[in-house]
């Protein structure tokens, strides 16, 4: 692992790493807050996953998370959005290929060797982290935003051993039913529609649910809504009687000034159960 | 002027506006953010002046400070550090020309036509905002970062009567002495230094100092301090026994992890003199 850049922030450090993945088969980045209680032990962790055509960079930038994270003591990884690189098949579109992963282990060519972002968050980044860092992997929450809301709460409800808390940001929601979904699924996964459901949080809300309390923010004046169905989640959560808050907010729309303003509110919402 | 965009934020508005400057002779770009107090009578506004290489939107972005004006009630505006366009001046170099303004008012060539940032900011932009936003002229902070940093100060003591408070980040303290300074007031004002001296607010300290408290924050493993000359500005304020506070802040850099760190401070210093 190699140090890209690290800044003295909020009383933490925050840090930008690479590393050579063996699941995506490429060089991975990613950046990870530690606030000052991490020089006495293992913290807390928050994972925030990021939406389309972001890297790492965007939320370590622009969500106002350090701030909150230090007040509360719990640190922050920032992993990027799918594997990149020249070697790595990619699509003109925005919302296919690279920045565009999806959080799921792709099956399907071109994709297969190196979109398995899933196994990427899942199972290789906490193994190098928790070696690395002042981590405690007994408390760990995520959160994302669009497509990274998507990935936290599929990831989260397929394994609560793994996650005590779980919140998004404007998630899309419905992926199998949706245009935000749809042809990624296919790409990735192919055509046979019951390796989709996995990851959709919709069905995962109906069979499963999650074992803690959930949050959802979403604008009321998102550009995105129709891609992002919340509809079907709240409906979801409401049928399932689902433990936790959907906020619908008025006037925001689906851009950082909406996640930062709420920034705080969700990550005190992670400490409440990290804390437990 | 021209609505570029205008996103929610804590509860307010984060506008982006465009408008065809007499000052700088070219189309010039700010954002503003007004608090929801806006919508019931004008409110105090805290303008903030950014560095070397940035555009209006880089603190908009990544400084954290709509979070804080949103508690305190204050607007900000951030206005863009130089003229831009094609026909506009320019220098290979990222410290001169574009992006590189100094906040002065150029009277060489090629620079004098369009350089005109001092004017800009204390005469053009506040009578385009006051004329059509709910803020309140009488109830002006300024602060920045870096370039903007000495912006902020040296506007700051030439006009005590516009600004009740001032405070800056990194700010470069003594550009008459500095290689970030001389080569540029050299370009923009010529080689009679005498000129050069109401741009530099180690020699307007010592001279006349500001009426109220000044706020100094200064990353003490600031990869630019050789350029930024702190020293000389404190020296000066301890001489002067400028009311104030100069702090040097152990293990921060010049990045805007630093900047956002004590942004609540900056602010709620600003709102203590704006409320008072």
């Amino acid at each position: 692992m190699e140090t890209v850049s690290e800044n003295r922030c909020f009383g933490g450090t925050q840090g930008v790493y690479s590393h050579s993945s063996e699941a995506t088969d490429c060089d991975m980045t990613f950046g990870l807050f530690l606030p000052e209680e991490a020089a006495d032990g293992p913290v807390p962790v928050l994972w925030y996953l990021s939406g389309l055509t972001c890297t790492h960079e965007n939320a370590m930038v622009k969500a106002g998370a350090q701030a909150c994270a230090a007040e509360q003591g719990i640190a922050l990884i920032f992993p990027d959005t799918s594997p990149r690189g020249a070697h790595v098949a990619d699509d003109p579109a925005y919302d296919l290929g690279q920045g565009a992963g999806f959080y799921v282990n792709a099956t399907q060519k071109p994709w297969a060797p190196n979109f398995r972002m899933y196994d990427y968050i899942m199972q290789e980044l906490p193994q190098l982290v928790f070696d690395a860092f002042a981590i405690d992997p007994e408390r760990q929450g995520i959160s994302g935003h669009s497509m990274g809301g998507h990935g936290a709460l599929t990831l989260a409800m397929n394994h609560p051993e793994t996650f005590r808390s779980v919140s998004a940001f404007a998630p899309i929601a419905n992926p199998t039913a949706g245009d935000w979904g749809r042809k990624q699924l296919s790409a990735y996964l192919g055509e046979d529609q019951s390796a989709w459901a996995a990851h959709d949080s919709t069905l995962l809300m109906a069979e499963k649910g999650f074992p803690g309390e959930v949050l959802i923010d979403q604008g009321a004046d998102d550009q995105f809504l129709d891609l992002l169905m919340p509809e079907a989640l709240s409906a979801a959560m409401a049928k399932r009687r689902q433990p936790g808050i959907f906020r619908m907010q008025a006037g925001y729309d689906h851009s950082y000034f909406f996640v930062s303003t709420f920034m705080s509110d969700h990550v005190d919402f992670h400490a409440d159960a990290l804390y437990a």
